[in-house]
Parts: structure tokens; C-alpha cells; sequence
């Protein structure tokens, strides 16, 4: 199985970066700067939460195609009034919202994907618009070959236009391409189209006290415990 | 001007690699494995100058959308013919055919755009297809933050889509991009929809018995001699 797959396709949001730790910082220099009193912890949460309800709204034609950077800053309009942080100014508010373009990645996402990098294509396959995983990538320093984005395809994972618009664009059969996640929804929707899998567990995306998701090691084609263990299983 | 600029996007085939020797050399190879007497200068000459009409064809919509891969191929199965070549196998024809995939950058190329990287976001915008270029960057260390292929927009270059699709997924306005090209009809046409324009130099571009343009240094935003130079004027 391996020895047939050419590219590796990653979800971002948690798989790669870590989201909420990175959205709880800029939280906390809001606190020292402007004086909020605010959990930043249930703040992130929030935020995060709003994500997937907003792109389904998307997926089911509710509303016209609107990228996660308009979707952030509509779930942040909500929060802000709720959280009482009414006093920021519109460049505040906007420079906020780009947090997401500067989440950081987890310890092992760098090195691994440059190990990775040297014997597969190594691509984005986020619903995070161009120009957010762009600027990711410049400021955690993401060695991605390709910046792959539900924006391109006009569809948001995991409706099957993603994963199989990236097969496509990279001229490969879906069985050479493997799709890695921290999420197990985002694999099966890949397996179901045909791709290989890789989970990778990240059981702090949503803090130490969350309970991480229970994976056996045969839901899907490789589960690995970071980017440093995939490289390793994949022989890399 | 300069300090505006926030992106660069490159046109590649002539710009950043040198098509014309990377497939003479190729050629080379062919002649001693398989003993063809051909001139590959004229046969590189001749598929390249095919690439112009092939593109018209699809955008005056004489033919549906049709990747740069696809039309190379067309060209070639007309050339194997006109040059005798007609004892390859469809294996070799295709391996032929993905050339373009490996073509050697321009000396300055590398280490010029790993310059311009540290300053401004580096993107290819190019009428080769996302696989063909995704191949090359890997095949010549070319660090691109982003490969934009005119593969995304299902429109050829000149089209004006090329040009402000680049800028759209940036978010970025025109004046923050400058195009970047070895061709004075590329970088007009990026003028046309408000892209500043940084003309390169590539006299060899057609071998060393072609005619270079004659470009004046008023003719566009900045006029430079290689990616050195360019960097050079642009403060990188």
C-alpha cells in the first residue's frame, strides 16, 4: 500500500497547527493590552465551535459561497458582543480575526513534514481560504509543495469535490493519495472517495481536559501518535 | 511603488527555467538511446511555438478547457511524425512529453527567488498545468509559497481572470501584486488589470541567434537584468 502512495494531502486546523493554544495567546495579550476579563479558553471554544455549523450553511446553498475568513469574522461579531469586547476598534477586530493566519504549529509539524516532504508531495487540503494558509505557511515556516484549499474547489470538506479535486489537480489515481488528519470524519469522507488515511492523534486540540477521540489501530490505513511516527510508518 | 508590493507572481516557461535547452538536452539523450538524427533545436523551436496556438484554440472556445500537458501532446504527436520519431513507444512518448515537468531553472533562478521570498510572497502564475508545476518546483527547489496555474481559473493567460484570480485569492489589490515576466505581452496584459509589472530579461530564451526585444527602461515598473538584479530593485 505504501509504495503506491505519491502525495500526502493534511487537514490544517488541528492537525498541523494548534488552534486554540494559538487563539488563547493573542487572547491573553488582548487581556495585558485593553485590560478584557474574558476566558480566552471558553473564547477559542467558541470560536472554533461556530466553524462547522457556519461552512455547513455553505454546503447546503443557505448562503453563497463565503470563505473562512468572512465566516470567522461573522462567529467573531457574535462573540465579541458576548464576551463584552465591544470597545475594539475595527482594526483590532480585523487584526484579531487573522489569528488564524498566524496559528502555530505543533512541535513535531515542521521537521515531520519536512522529513515527509523528501519522498511524498506534501499538500494543504484545508477548508482555511489561499491566502490564510498561505500566510500560515510563511509565518510557522510549512514547507508545502502545494497550498490546496476548499476555496479552489468552490466546496467545503468533506464534500467529495475536495478530495477528489486535489486528486485531480495532482494527476493521481485517489488510491496514490493519502489524506492525514487528526479527525476521524475528515478520513472517513476520504476513504469513502477512494484516498488512503493516515490518522495522526492530537489530544490537545481542544485542551488537556477534553477526552481525545478512541481510535483502533485498523480504522484507517495508518495511526500514528505525530508527524514524526507517520514519516517513520510510511518510510520516510 | 515598492513598498506597496506585497506578492510577486512569476510567469515560468522562459522566465524561470529554460525550456529551450532543458529540451534539447532531453533530445540528446533520445538521439544516443535511440539513435535519431534530428535537430532538437528546431524540434524544441517548433513545440514551443505550437503552445501559443493551442492556448488561442481553447481561449476562443474552439475547443472545452484543455490542460497545458494535454496540448503538449497534441504538438508532439504532430512533431513525432514530422520528425520521424515514430519508433517510440507510448511509454517513452509520454516520458518524452513530461519534459516540461523537469525543466533546469535559469542559473539565478534559485537563489534569486529565495531573496525575493524573504520579503514578498513568491507564486508562480503560469499557463502550466498545477501537476506540471508542482513537478518542476520539486525537480528544481524552486521555493514558491504558492503555485497559482492558470489550470485554476479555466482561463489562459492573457485572460484578465489569470491575472485579478491571483490577486482574489492573495487578497491583495492589483497595485500589491507585480507581475513578473521575460515577455512584454504578459506583463501588458498584468498592466492592463492594475498589476505592476517587473520585466526580466532572458536573451537566450530562443538560443543565441534569436533577436532579444528591445525593452526600454520606462517601459515597465522595474526593468532588470536577472532575479538578482530584480531583487536588487526591489529593496530584497
Amino acid at each position: 500500500m505504501i509504495d503506491s502512495i505519491k502525495a500526502l494531502t493534511f487537514d490544517v486546523f488541528g492537525t498541523v497547527v494548534d488552534w486554540r493554544s494559538s487563539l488563547i495567546e493573542e487572547g491573553e495579550r488582548l487581556t495585558k493590552r485593553l485590560g478584557y476579563k474574558v476566558s480566552w479558553e471558553e473564547f477559542a471554544d467558541k470560536w472554533r465551535a461556530g466553524y462547522g455549523p457556519a461552512m455547513q450553511r455553505v454546503r447546503q446553498g443557505d448562503i453563497a459561497w463565503t470563505n473562512i475568513d468572512n465566516l470567522h469574522r461573522t462567529i467573531l461579531d457574535e462573540l465579541i458582543i458576548e464576551f463584552g469586547l465591544t470597545s475594539m476598534t475595527e482594526k483590532e477586530v480585523s487584526n484579531l480575526n487573522k489569528v488564524w493566519h498566524r496559528l502555530k504549529p505543533w512541535n513535531d509539524a515542521v521537521e515531520g513534514l519536512t522529513r515527509l516532504k523528501k519522498r511524498f508531495t506534501v499538500a494543504t487540503l484545508s477548508n482555511g481560504n489561499i491566502s490564510l494558509l498561505e500566510n500560515m505557511a510563511r509565518f510557522a515556516n510549512l514547507p508545502w509543495d502545494q497550498i490546496f484549499s476548499a476555496e479552489i474547489f468552490g466546496h467545503y470538506k468533506p464534500d467529495a469535490e475536495t478530495y477528489l479535486g486535489a486528486v485531480a489537480l495532482l494527476e493521481l489515481e485517489p488510491a496514490e493519495v493519502m489524506m492525514v488528519a487528526a479527525h476521524p470524519s475528515d478520513l472517513e469522507a476520504a476513504a469513502e472517495n477512494g484516498l488512503r488515511t493516515g490518522y495522526v492523534s492530537r489530544p490537545l486540540e481542544w485542551g488537556s481536559e477534553a477526552t481525545p477521540d478512541q481510535i483502533s489501530e485498523h480504522d484507517f490505513d495508518i495511526v500514528s501518535s505525530d508527524f514524526h511516527d507517520l514519516a517513520t510508518k510510511l518510510g520516510a
